[in-house]
C-alpha cells in the first residue's frame, strides 16, 4: 500500500571550490585527459573551510524554501551521510545547531548505511510519515569524500566529490507517496570497500605512517561491480514484483552516481535510454549518499520532471548493499 | 495507537576482562574507593580481544534463541549504537557477517543518536514492523568506549563500560506494543558531549600529541544534567498525554545509565520506588546505546517483568537530546 508521503521540497549546497579532471590528473601524477576518460568526472567540489553541518544547512535552507514551509514546521531533522562531521555528537544535532534551531527540541537522529543512507532513510521514516508521527520531515545527506581519500588509489580517488542535498519529506494525501522500496545486504561484499580505521578497532590513537592507508578510502570496484550485476535481476523483480508496474512506466530513474561504466552497463541492462537515466557524476563525482537525492533535484531544476510522475531511485552501497525505491512525485 | 511490535526475545554480552572500581582507581591515581564512591561503578567489562561486531552477533545469537527463531527467520539487522567498528561499511552489515549471513540478503543499516540509538531504532522501526514491511527485525547495540575515555577526565572516564544488548522486536496482534514515544534535541547542549574528532572536521590523519584529546570522549556532565533536568518534566508531560497513562502505572522505568548520582535525582523527581527503577550501572557502568536495552534485558533474567506489564524506556544522549518510549511489554 502506497505509504502517503511527498517529496515536497529539495535544496542542495556544493562547496565553493571546484576541482577539474585536470586537476585530479597533476595529483595523481597522469597525462591530461586519464581521469575523465577513466571516471567520467570533469569536475567536482572539495570543501574549502565548509564542513558537512554547514553544508547540511544550507542544503537543508533551500528545501525549506523550496517546499514553502518554515523552519519551525520542521517536526524531524535526519542525517543520512556516509561520512560524519566529528564522532560525537550525531550530525544531525550539528544540523540542527547550524539552523538556529538549537532551543527547538526537533529530534535529531541519524542513519547510516553509506551511499544508500538517503535511500534507506527516506524507506524508513515513510513509515512514520505514514502513521503521522511527523508532518515535515528534513533528510540531509551532506557528504565530504575528499578528506578520505586515498591519491595511490587511483581507481576511487578520481570518483569522489562533496556536497550537500536536502529534501522535505511530508505527509500528504495527495496522490504522491511511495509505491515500493526493498533492500538487501550481502556482507559477503562488505571488504569491497571500507574505511577499516576510525572506529574502535582501529582508533585515531592508533595512526601513524605505517596505518595511515586504514583511515582512508579503500574500494575494488571491480569486485562491488560484479557482485551487484548479479544480484540486481533478482533485487529487481522483488521490487517491482510489488507492483503492478515495470522499469519501462518510470519516468525517470535515479541511479546512485558510482562510477560513469558501471552506470552505463546498469543503464543498458534496465533497456532504459539515456534521457531516462539521470547523471550527474560529469559535473558532481559520486557524492557517496548525497548522489541520488542530487540527481533528483538537478532532475527537478532542469524541467525533467513533474509531479505525477513515476520513478525509481536505484543504488548500491558499502556492505554490500542494495537499495531502491519506486515513488510517485 | 499502539503499535503492533513485540519484544520476542532478548540478550547479551559482556567482554571478558571484568575491570573493577579498585583497577580505575589505579588507573586515575586515586585511592581506593574513590571512582566507585565518585560514579556508583563497582565493575564493569573492557574489550581484550573482542570487536563490536562479534559482541553483536553474540548478543544476536542469544536473543535468537530467546525469542525461539531461526537466523534465516531475521529480515532485517539494525546496528544502533553510539560507537562505530570502523567507518565503512555500517555496523550492521559487519554483524551480518559475524552471523554467517553474508550471503542471506537481510537488510543492514545502523541508527545514531549516540546513547539513544536503541531507544530511536525500536520507535523508529516500530512504525515499519506495524505496517508489516518486516516480521523479525534484530536491534543490536555494541559499545566499545573503553578505546575511547580519556583518563585524565575522571568525571566521564570512570564511568563507562563495554558490552552489548539485542532485541528481536517483531510483528504481534497480541496486546504488545508501543503506546506512545517521544523524542526532544536541543543542540544547545552539543558541545556538553562530544568526540571531536575521527570525522571529516578532525580527520584521523591530523592525529598528533596536541589533538589527541579531540580524539577521545569530553564530557561536562553538570551541564547536560541541568539542561535535561530543566527539560524534563515537560518532555514528560507530552510522553505521557499521548496516553491515558502515568508514571505511576508504570511497572518498571528503564532509564539509561548515565551515571548514579543523576539517576538517583530522577527517580526522586518521577516519585518511582527504587524497586521500579531499573539500575545496572553498578555491574555494567554505561554502556552506551546498549544500556537501555541491557538494563531491560537483566530485569526480565531476573523475573522483574512479565508480559502485560507497562514499562516506560527514558533517556539522555549526546545531542543533547532526551528520549522516552511507553511500552506494553
Amino acid at each position: 500500500m502506497k505509504r502517503k508521503v511527498k517529496i515536497l521540497g529539495t535544496g542542495s549546497y556544493v562547496p565553493k571550490r571546484i576541482v577539474n579532471a585536470q586537476e585530479i590528473d597533476v595529483i595523481i601524477g597522469k597525462t591530461e585527459g586519464w581521469s575523465e576518460k577513466k571516471s567520467g568526472v570533469k569536475q567536482r567540489y572539495f570543501v574549502e573551510d565548509e564542513t558537512a553541518s554547514y553544508m547540511g544547512a544550507e542544503a537543508a535552507k533551500s528545501a525549506i524554501e523550496d517546499a514553502n514551509i518554515s523552519l519551525s514546521d520542521l517536526d524531524c531533522i535526519i542525517s543520512a551521510s556516509g561520512t560524519n562531521e566529528q564522532a560525537i555528537p550525531c550530525n544531525a544535532a550539528l544540523i540542527q545547531k547550524q539552523l538556529g534551531l538549537e532551543g527547538s527540541g526537533i529530534p535529531c537522529f541519524d542513519f547510516n548505511s553509506t551511499c544508500l543512507s538517503f535511500v534507506t532513510a527516506l524507506d524508513m521514516m515513510s513509515y512514520a510519515i505514514d502513521q503521522r508521527r511527523f508532518q515535515h520531515v528534513l533528510i540531509v545527506s551532506s557528504e565530504i569524500s575528499s578528506v578520505g581519500l586515498n591519491w595511490s588509489q587511483h581507481e576511487s580517488s578520481i570518483l569522489f566529490g562533496d556536497g550537500a542535498c536536502a529534501f522535505i519529506l511530508s505527509h500528504s494525501n495527495e496522490a504522491s507517496g511511495i509505491i515500493a522500496s526493498k533492500m538487501e545486504t550481502y556482507s559477503e561484499g562488505a571488504i569491497f570497500s571500507e574505511i577499516r580505521g576510525g572506529g574502535t578497532k582501529i582508533h585515531p590513537k592508533n595512526y601513524s605512517e605505517q596505518s595511515a592507508n586504514d583511515f582512508l578510502f579503500d574500494m575494488d570496484g571491480r569486485a562491488i561491480f560484479k557482485l551487484s550485476y548479479k544480484k540486481l535481476p533478482d533485487f529487481l523483480e522483488g521490487l517491482f514484483n510489488q507492483t503492478g508496474l515495470t522499469v519501462q512506466d518510470m519516468q525517470m530513474v535515479i541511479p546512485h552516481q558510482a562510477s560513469k561504466s558501471a552506470m552505463n552497463i546498469i543503464r543498458k541492462k534496465l533497456g532504459v535510454k539515456e534521457e531516462r537515466f539521470m547523471s550527474i557524476i560529469e559535473n558532481y563525482g559520486n557524492v557517496i549518499a548525497a548522489s541520488i537525492p542530487l540527481a533528483f533535484h538537478e532532475a527537478i531544476r532542469a524541467g525533467k520532471l513533474k509531479r505525477g510522475d513515476l520513478i525509481l531511485f536505484l543504488g548500491t552501497s558499502a556492505g554490500l548493499s542494495i537499495g531502491g525505491i519506486i515513488l510517485e512525485y
